[in-house]
């Protein structure tokens, strides 16, 4: 075992987008996915643990107990929409190894629903932001390259850490097409107004409508789960000194 | 192989609790365990080493050999209380990747028997502590944290390292429940004290009487197997400068 | 998985020789071997992604992404000379793990084309090289060698790191036979001039006419895709200074 | 694949030994080992490499390559005195799992051909040493512990690391009796000396006469072997500052 897979049900989806919202260069994905999944009332469908996470459980305010994990939520569109497969979490792989194979299990479930097109959110750490961060993107190939621009990104030059960057690659191998969305960010603290425009972006691209009022309380949420796991540090803006296995959050 | 599982016996057991107790913060776990092992006569029923162990034998007084192990011992309760399986050991496994692969054999060794609950058991660091040090807890889901703040343990805020914490999160997704008691402790030497006041909540939820007197014992045998292993300093009450794998120990 | 391999083709090759040319020091093999590929016009028939390579995509100018992987092309020789499995890539496994598994689908691939030779490629780090730098050579046995220091080679001592010298190995206990061609290089940048020698000296053994003036073409491109990856900075020709387990960088 | 194991020919063997030989403390083992082979004139049946070995090839003098291997040497005694297994190699594998794999292996063939005692052989590291080392041993159980007591050696107090260790610990589960004789060592070049005490132990242990007036010639021999693979500096008796892998040295 090195990811355990539980699928509590496997909805019937049509041609769904799969969105990648795990925690990375100033959560902005991950804060995105979980708004989504608030706002679209998404529902979990399957979990996934790996033997490459991290080995502890942390509490909870109420004395329960959370672990390391990702989710796969979905839904479906009333009105003929594209459908989404949303893959949230708590964490990434410690490792390399680790993080291929979580990918790979994702991207089978994924492809067992019909997916094989992918949206990857996350931040492009810089020293400097202005008040509406710039957005950047790569795609899979040159069409939909067009379609990221003509959400207002510019093309992307540089490195997209961990599984926002992988998942482009691996997906490629098995005709996925998909484009990274990169925005703007100190990546130092969960960044809500970076997430706020990923997420119009993505709505522009799903032609969906999101309520973005309400997106501090998904970014207050992240912030206390990332605390919990020992991802930022509590009470701070600041970013706890990673280890140098988390390569993802450079 | 990544564990190789020995199992001498399968007891029939009665809806048996799992009791986790291995060297972990303070040692508090490992004492424990040690001591009910000793005190109802539990029996060896199954062996698990691991490539993620340390790869040496350390010597016994005698000339005799010590590797790196855990073990799972029964007990059948004569008068119809819980039925035990105690989950004892010189070590945890020095990578997550290890410490995710000996949690899955032990669990699936459980809920062969029959478990679908357990108990696990650590230590809290802290600067201070007070002569009666306090106990906290955390749980898998709200009914079964009553159970242990019946038993006088607050709910802990924090992380729960190692196998102590990552059991709970496996377990919940088998459906087992359970909590973890964790006792505060300075962490840098096997602390009789912590030890006893875990066994202590302990024996008030499995309705059992453990005499504690013999507890020092169990104690300074701890002390013994974790210096050979180097896991604590000879002669000194100092932990051994932990290297950065033993995540189990702070 | 550890390694993912897709085979688009299966060719018909008479005896081929495998040439390995990944970046190691200097890059030297890297720049040879896509310098055969251009010139020879070899046809991609097989890629294969690990869990050990780095878990991110890089951009390409064009908005594109490029993912760790390496290659195989074949050429099949119009008039009767050898035929030629070429092994390109833009990265070599981050774990001697990975390294193992790479190395051994790789041969796994060439032994089903019928290939029992092969030919290495790398620099030999130096402090001081002259205009024309010397080659080094170490063989599977002592008939290979001497085919190999009848091209000008001279008798290699010391290691030879990464796939370089543990195809040679590997393919030795599958009774491959093979010699490494390893060029002198200061092994700070793509070291165009080292990979003319060992492109001379390979030409001259497959008796093949290789055109070496487009060289500093495959040479820059070697720089950009390697700038890319991390392994090289950007602009400067100091390279990156390298993380413990690039290992076959020096 | 973790190891990849070659048998090149099955022996039949009468409840034979097995000798344990690797590189360690003082390369005491290593080169006990090597002169037995020699002395023996015992043959090769099988050789074993693993993943968890260097990825490398390093050159011999004359432009041949050697790889990191481990090989499994017999000898069948003509006069009804014990059989032999003798395990010698080059490296020891570089991380815990590793060792594992080889170990469980190693001890498969084992088994098939018969053998359960096995004999493993080391360095015990000390600052100053006398013209006479002396030798410690541990065991099994407490009747082969008589044996290696008989031979002179006194009980070991303390840690035996790598394959020396851990074979006796996995060999134990397989109910393999067997000791470890650890001769006192500087442990900073390779100790002839000490490969003396362990061999003749090992003599009078096994009843077999072996001439040791050539030992300083495999003592040079392993000085070789090991100053390739960067075990131990060249020229000089200091020991390469060891990686922080290579446990099996200290």
């Amino acid at each position: 075992m090195v990811c355990a897979v539980q699928v509590y049900e496997k909805p019937k989806l049509d041609n769904p987008v799969l969105i990648e919202g795990l925690p990375g260069i100033g959560f902005v994905a991950n804060i995105a996915a979980l708004h989504l999944i608030h706002e679209l009332n998404a529902k979990l469908f399957a979990e996934i643990t790996s033997s490459s996470f991290q080995d502890l459980a942390v509490t909870t305010e109420k004395g329960g107990t959370r672990s390391p994990i990702t989710k796969l939520y979905y839904y479906k569109s009333p009105e003929g929409g594209r459908d989404l497969i949303i893959w949230y979490g708590n964490t990434q792989a410690l490792t390399t190894f680790g993080q291929y194979e979580l990918c790979g299990r994702v991207l089978d479930l994924a492809e067992e629903l019909g997916c094989h097109y992918m949206v990857t959110l996350g931040g492009f750490k810089q020293e400097q932001i202005t008040t509406k961060p710039k957005i950047y993107c790569a795609a899979s190939d040159p069409e939909t390259l067009k379609t990221a621009l003509n959400l207002g990104a510019k093309i992307m030059v540089g490195q997209i850490f961990g599984l926002a960057g992988l998942s482009i690659g691996l997906g490629k191998l098995r005709n996925f097409k998909g484009f990274s969305l990169l925005v703007e960010t100190l990546g130092i603290y969960p960044d809500a107004n970076a997430a706020q425009q990923a997420l119009s972006a993505l709505s522009k691209f799903l032609n969906l409508k999101i309520d973005l009022s309400r997106l501090d309380f998904a970014a207050e949420k992240t912030q206390k789960i990332l605390e919990s796991f020992g991802w930022i540090k509590s009470g701070t803006k600041e970013k706890k000194k990673e280890e140098s296995q988390l390569r993802w959050f450079i």
